[in-house]
């Protein structure tokens, strides 16, 4: 459920703002209700020839994990332009074709957080990488078959809805063949 | 990476704080970063004979999914007493005894949120439902198969570690005895 209308933001910052509401409870009471809006994000499962990009990176804050080019979407970016955006800056790759995989609510029930995740076919190298001051990438490439392991793997960062269609995929035979075609198809 | 301990705190909300200080980028430039500290929870595995409770619940902004006994760790409450607390207060059930499953972290990088994880052996019902003015709940029981098998519906809400561990079970023989013999042993 969406933060409701009549909610008031009563903090923002730069990634999370804070609302609040009063909530009608089921005895007639209210009670006031608090929701996290964070700053939405997108993330690319990019293929080249038979392979999937997949980055090894670090943080300031955060140790050496894998996840895919992808990052967050800028004040009046839009998701898709978001998502090459990044590829091209975390990678110096560019799509053939881009097109959207999901985008769902990655939050939880109190966390209103928008993670998108697109399929960028058929990449090439147009540029050197470009990365922020926050960043370290180095790129790699796994198989289909080393990718969905990757859901296994506790250090693996990307959304929540995605590590479980991986996990599904590992779980389903024919699940995992619609996966395969549709990255790949 | 907990939130550092020069991290001011920004907002105080009702469940949600946030922080945010100056952190050291790779070029020697800071940044503002920013993280949320979320109220903890605690979650209950019961069980009841070879069968584990499972509730139907509704809340006033959530339509029916199902969960585990559990809910917020009130201010200067211990885990253990929370889990204790709401087994009782949502089922009417005690515990014959009570040990921690897992304590993890369940808001990925940026969001500091503590699930804790209890599996409560041998349940006699002791008492009726205590409900809050903000709960519909009626309490079920599973098998242990189906009990694997919830991690596999959107709608069920847990702890991010435990859907992970009961994907693991459904993947790995050895993994689910061991789960199993955890539960039931």
């Amino acid at each position: 459920m969406p933060i409701p209308h009549n909610a008031k933001k009563v903090f923002q910052g730069i990634i999370f703002d804070v609302y609040q509401w009063d909530q009608p409870m089921y005895d007639g009471s209210t009670q006031i209700f608090e929701r996290i809006k964070r700053r939405p994000s997108a993330d690319v499962i990019a293929t080249v020839g038979d392979s999937i990009v997949v980055l090894s990176q670090e943080q300031p804050t955060k140790p050496l994990f894998p996840s895919l080019p992808g990052g967050g979407i800028e004040l009046g970016e839009d998701p898709k332009t978001a998502a090459m955006r990044e590829l091209l800056e975390e990678t110096g790759y560019q799509a053939e074709s881009i097109e959207l995989y999901s985008e769902e609510n990655g939050g939880g029930h109190k966390i209103e957080y928008i993670n998108s995740i697109f399929i960028a076919k058929n990449c090439t190298k147009i540029a050197e990488q470009h990365l922020d001051a926050g960043e370290k990438i180095t790129v790699g490439f796994c198989s289909f078959e080393e990718f969905l392991q990757l859901a296994r793997n506790p250090k693996f960062t990307t959304a929540r809805n995605l590590i479980i269609d991986m996990y599904e995929a590992l779980l389903d035979e024919t699940k995992k063949e619609n996966l395969r075609k549709k990255i790949f198809g």
